[in-house]
C-alpha cells in the first residue's frame, strides 16, 4: 500500500461556527467611504441590498459566528469535502514535497461557491425576502445561488452577461434546472438595461452592466435582495468552513502545512482555506505561509495599489480600502473568468499590507500546463481558476526538489472544469495567449483614480 | 438535526475482492456459440481481443476474485463512493419510504465506468499490451477508459461516432485531456472505415461501425487489445465494488433494502449494485427485490425474447444467450445514450429468466421529470441514464405512500449530468418525445433472427 490518499470527516464534523479573522487582525480594516461625500459610512448603508444578519456579519469582531442548523443540513449534501494527498502528482514531479489538496468540486454546483450561497439564501429567507437577484459571468456563482435559493424556497433571478448566456448554454441550463430565472443582460427589465439596449441593441453585455441590473431590481422591491459571491467580509467568513475542515484533516494526516495556496479572484476561496491556518499563526505563533495565486493578466495583489476605490466599474458602491488595478481596469479575456476582478476584498487587502499573507502572479499558459499534469496524475480535471492553485503547488514542489528538502504543501482545488472544457480546447489547440501587463498599462489604469490613498 | 444524510467508508474499506455471481446461480449461463458453425465455443475464442486474465474472469465460478493492489490504489482516487439518504426527496414526495442512493458520479470521469476500465487497463498492461482501442457513442465509456489507460501508462485509441464527435466536443476534450487519441468514426485508419467512407464520405457513423473499427485495430496488432464497457461477465464482476460497499453502508445506516434499483443498459451498472444483494438472497435466504429500469424505447428485458443473438449489430461476435430485441434493432435517439443497446448481458439474462431479478420499462419523459425533482431536492443533476433509476425509486416511494406502509429503497445514481445538459435543454424546451414501441415494431425487429431460441 502506498498509504492513504483521502482524509474524510463524518458529517458531524461539519464546522458549527464560521471563523472571523477580524477578531485577530493586528490592524483592523479601514472604514468604507461614501461614494459622493467621501466620509466614512457605517454598515447601515448596506440595508437596501442585504438583510440585517449579513450586515452584522460584515462588521462583527467576534471570533466565531454560529452556523444555523438549517444551513448545516444543506451543507451535508456535500460537506465535509475530502482532503487528498496527491501521491501520483508527487511521483510525477519526483519531489520530496508532500502535496495535499482540499477538493471543493464535490458540491452539486461544482465549486466552493455554495458555501456562502446557502447561508446568504437562508438569512434572506429568515428576513422575509422572497427573491434574490445577482449577476453572473461564466456562471459559477449564478449556479451556486440558484441551488441555494431552491434549497431555501426563494426565487432567484440571475442576470447573465449576454455573450456568456449565448456561448455557455450548459451553465444556464444548470441554473434553470435548479429553478432560477436566467436573464441575458442587458435586458428590458431595468432602466440600466434599457438604456444600454437603446444605444446598442446587440450589446454583448458586461459584468458591470449585469451588476447594475441586479442591484436596480433589488433596490426597487422590498421583497427582493441582492447577493454577492466574493469580496465582502461575510462571504469570506462563510467560506472558512473549508479551512476549518482542512486543519482537522491535516491533523488526521499527521502533517502541518508549510504553505497554504489558493487561487485569488475577490478573496473568498483564498480566505476560506487560509484564514483558519492564519488564525494559528496569529494565536499560536505558527509560521504557515498563506499564498494567494492571481493571474498575471489581473495582478492587483502583486502590482496594484493599496488605496480607496470603487467595488464596481460604474462607481456606485462605497469606496473600499483595497489593492486595486483601478475600477476602470479592463481585464484580458482569460479563461479563469472568476479571477478577473479589478480589486481585492478589504480584509485580504489589509492582511497583505501587513505582510501576514503573500501573493504571486502566474500566467494562464502555465496554469493549464499544471492543470493538465494534475488531471493526468490525479484524475480530476480542474476549473481554470483552480489551475492557478495547482500551478502554485507545482512550483513549490519543484523548488523543494531543487533545494533537496521536504516541504508540506496544501492547496485549494476549488472546483472542477466540467463546464470549462472549451478552455482546455484552446489550450490543446495552442490558442492560449500570455497576458502579462506592461507597467504603462497598469499606470494608465490607475491614473484616473482620485479617491484617497492609504 | 434531521439525522445523517451520508454514509462514508474509509478507503481501507474499498473491497479487496470482486463478487462473482456465477458461484451462486442455480442455472449457469448457456455457452456462447460460434457465429458460423453455431457450435458451443470456449473462452479461447476471445484471445485475439482480451488478455488471459480477463478471459479467465469471464468463465470462473469462484465466488471471489482478488482485486490487485495497483487497482485498489487507483480506486482510492474516488472510492469508496458515498451512500446518501435522500431526505429532501422523501420530504418532497411525502412518503413513508426511506430512499437511499449510491453515488458513482464522484469518479473523475463522472460515472461508474472507471470501476471496470481501471482493472481492464491493469490486466492489459500486465500482459504487455501497449494500447487499447474502444468505441464510444456519447463518450461516457471512452472517458473512463481514457482515464484508466493514463493511470496505467497505456495508449488509448477511442473511435467516437462522428456525429457525437462533432456534437459533443466536451466529452472528446475530456478524453484528450487524459491523453487519449479520439478518432471520429468512420475513419481512414481501418478497412471497415474506408469502406463506409467510400460509399458515403459524409457518413455520421454509428456505434456498430465504431465497434468494427476498434476491433479491427486490435485484431491487427499484437500489442493492441480491445475493451468493452458493459455486457461481458468480467465487466459485471468488476462493478460489484459498488454493491459490496452499499451492503456495508446500509448496515451502517441500520437498514436493509426492500428493493434495489438500477438503470439497465447492458447490465454492468445494475449488476454492480444488485449482485452483492442478490448474493444475500441466494446464500442467506433474504428477499431483496432487484429491479432493473430500462427505457420504454429499448425494452429488451420486459418485451424482448430470450434467445441466442449476436452481441454486435454486424453479426461478427459469438452468439450469446440473452434477452434481445434483435441485433438489427434501431433504437430511438433518446438522451440516455448508454441504455440503447439491443441486448442484455448473459448473466443478467439468465437471472431474469430464472425470476431472480425483475425489470420495468419507463419512458424518458418520466425519467426527466424524476431527475429534475431529484436535482431540486438533493442538488445533484443526474445523467439521463441515472434518471431511470431515480424514476424507479420515485415510483416505489409513491406506491409506499398510497399503500401507507414503510419501504426501504436503494438506487444507483450511476453518474452526473454535467456533460448531458443538452438533454435537459430538450426537456425544458418541451422537445422530449415519448418512444414507446408498438408490438409490430418489436415483432419486425425480432423476425430476422435465425439462431437458436432457448
Amino acid at each position: 500500500m502506498a498509504g492513504p490518499r483521502k482524509y474524510l470527516l463524518p458529517e458531524e464534523r461539519i464546522p458549527e461556527r464560521w471563523y472571523n479573522i477580524q477578531a485577530h487582525m493586528p490592524n483592523p480594516a479601514l472604514p468604507p467611504l461614501h461614494p459622493a461625500t467621501r466620509e466614512p459610512i457605517g454598515p447601515e448603508a448596506l440595508e437596501p441590498l442585504f438583510p440585517q444578519a449579513l450586515i452584522e456579519q460584515e462588521v462583527t469582531r467576534e471570533e466565531w459566528v454560529e452556523i444555523p442548523e438549517a444551513v448545516r443540513e444543506i451543507y451535508k449534501l456535500w460537506r465535509p469535502t475530502p482532503l487528498y494527498r496527491a501521491r501520483n502528482l508527487e511521483k510525477a514531479l519526483d519531489t520530496p514535497a508532500k502535496i495535499f489538496y482540499k477538493y471543493e468540486g464535490v458540491s452539486p454546483a461544482g465549486s466552493h461557491k455554495p458555501n456562502t450561497a446557502v447561508p446568504q439564501a437562508y438569512y434572506n429567507a429568515q428576513a422575509g425576502v422572497k427573491r434574490i437577484t445577482t449577476e453572473t459571468g461564466a456562471g459559477q456563482w449564478g449556479s451556486a445561488l440558484a441551488l441555494a435559493c431552491k434549497m431555501m424556497g426563494l426565487g432567484c433571478e440571475v442576470y447573465m452577461v449576454r455573450i456568456s448566456f449565448d456561448q455557455k448554454p450548459y451553465r444556464k441550463l444548470m441554473m434553470q434546472t435548479w429553478g432560477a430565472e436566467v436573464i441575458p443582460s442587458p435586458s428590458n427589465r431595468t432602466a440600466a438595461g434599457r438604456q444600454i439596449l437603446a444605444a446598442d441593441p446587440d450589446s454583448p453585455g458586461s459584468l458591470g452592466i449585469a451588476i447594475s441590473e441586479a442591484v436596480e431590481r433589488a433596490a426597487a422591491d422590498e421583497a427582493t435582495k441582492y447577493s454577492l459571491g466574493s469580496v465582502l467580509n461575510h462571504v469570506l467568513l462563510h467560506q472558512t468552513v473549508i479551512g476549518q475542515e482542512a486543519v482537522e484533516q491535516m491533523e488526521m494526516a499527521g502533517e502541518r502545512p508549510d504553505v497554504v495556496i489558493a487561487p485569488f479572484g475577490g478573496g473568498s476561496n483564498f480566505a476560506g482555506l487560509a484564514f483558519p491556518f492564519l488564525r494559528q499563526n496569529l494565536t499560536q505563533g505558527t509560521d504557515i505561509r498563506c499564498l494567494a495565486m492571481e493571474p498575471a493578466s489581473c495582478p492587483k495583489l502583486t502590482r496594484g495599489e493599496f488605496r480607496y476605490d470603487f467595488g464596481d466599474t460604474i462607481g456606485m458602491t462605497p469606496l473600499l480600502p483595497m489593492y486595486t488595478l483601478g475600477h476602470n481596469f479592463v481585464p484580458a479575456k482569460i479563461h479563469a473568468g472568476g479571477l478577473r476582478y479589478h480589486g481585492a476584498g478589504v480584509l485580504v487587502s489589509q492582511l497583505l499590507k501587513d505582510k501576514l499573507i503573500d501573493a504571486e502572479a502566474v500566467d494562464q499558459l502555465e496554469t493549464f500546463q499544471a492543470g493538465v499534469l494534475f488531471a493526468q496524475t490525479e484524475g480530476i480535471i480542474p476549473a481554470p481558476e483552480a489551475n492557478h492553485a495547482v500551478a502554485g503547488a507545482v512550483k513549490q514542489a519543484r523548488q523543494a526538489r531543487e533545494e533537496g528538502r521536504a516541504r508540506t504543501i496544501l492547496f485549494n482545488l476549488c472546483g472542477h472544469g466540467h463546464f470549462d472544457m472549451a478552455a482546455y480546447e484552446a489550450y490543446f489547440g495552442g490558442r492560449l495567449e500570455r497576458h502579462e501587463l506592461t507597467e504603462a498599462e497598469i499606470a494608465r489604469s490607475l491614473a484616473g483614480l482620485d479617491a484617497p490613498k492609504v
